[in-house]
């Protein structure tokens, strides 16, 4: 069966793919909206592990939504779930069989309830799975330390193709430079180079 | 990294076990209260798959609880609930480092929440992995027609070792042979033989 992953080139949505690996091809498929060309971390990230990859993008509006809405909460855990959700409908219309993202148990956010879950998988009849969302945060650290050749430092200088560049980008377009620090706390951030031998 | 796996013979957990394989070594450990030799079948299906195996046993007032419980109620659920609540304890004592078991995303029962989950973390200084999750009912069935080589019947029929074998039993000791279907309605069950080619 065809899965298509949302992928970031992060370490979560890495683990995730090495999870389904057994049972599905798996697809690695970045959502971007065509401001920066942040999507080509993942890609290079996707090759170095071997998996097919792809882009999907989103609709402006949504980053234009999402940017208000986080500059409106001055955090960006409501901007961030919107976009993640609109692109989780994005790769379900792609036609796979599965789709899936990287989203762990101890996440705030994204989170995808059992309500969305099921409705995402009845509207596109495609199966939707979180395979780290049995998974706590000491457990995907611990396999990732085992599994993963990262690279960790700060969210603005480590290359990371999510959908934070674009947005730190559009709100200091849109609200100015001091923007981002106002709504964007400092945390670390992965990037995955490659597995361990 | 060790990984004890709470395991009953079944589709879910044998489902688990494989997704974990990559990653731990699995042992399956199937827990039971000394009144029937039910467990013997998780055993067979182990030895089939070629994990390791053992078992863990419940003190028998978890039984007798969980059936006063279940017959107060007229169905299973809190009782069964309660008797896996105790068979993660005890799994999370055996001093591995990592607990699972087959909890699926669309399960009614067996359910462990967040909190839950984190206190076994904390208390037992192990991670709990539940796998499957964020898997929904359809995308296991078909994980599970590609992957292994299952029996379905009646639960009254089919060989199984998870805790329902052996609370019929006492329910029927306790509260008489008409008990058994006042609180557990017909269902179907899975025995797993094997993996398909």
């Amino acid at each position: 069966m065809e899965l298509a992953l949302l992928y970031s080139g992060g370490k979560d949505s890495t683990l995730a793919a090495l999870t389904l690996d057994s049972f599905y091809d798996v697809h690695l498929v970045t959502a971007h909206f065509g401001f920066t060309d942040d999507w080509t971390h993942a890609k290079t990230a996707a090759e170095t592990l071997g998996y097919p990859f792809e882009t999907v993008e989103l609709d402006e509006n949504v980053a234009a939504d999402a940017v208000d809405r986080m500059h409106a909460d001055g955090y960006p855990r409501n901007g961030i779930q919107q976009v993640h959700e609109a692109a989780l409908e994005a790769v379900a219309g792609l036609g796979y069989d599965a789709i899936a993202d990287g989203t762990r148990r101890d996440d705030r956010v994204p989170t995808i309830s059992r309500a969305q879950a099921q409705s995402l998988e009845d509207r596109y009849d495609v199966d939707y799975l979180a395979p780290l969302s049995g998974f706590g945060r000491r457990a995907v650290d611990r396999l990732v330390e085992e599994t993963l050749d990262i690279e960790v430092g700060p969210s603005d200088t480590v290359p990371k193709a999510d959908y934070e560049g674009e947005l730190r980008q559009l709100l200091i377009e849109t609200y100015g430079t001091d923007s981002v620090g106002e709504v964007f706390p400092e945390h670390e951030q992965t990037y995955v180079h490659g597995l361990l031998d």
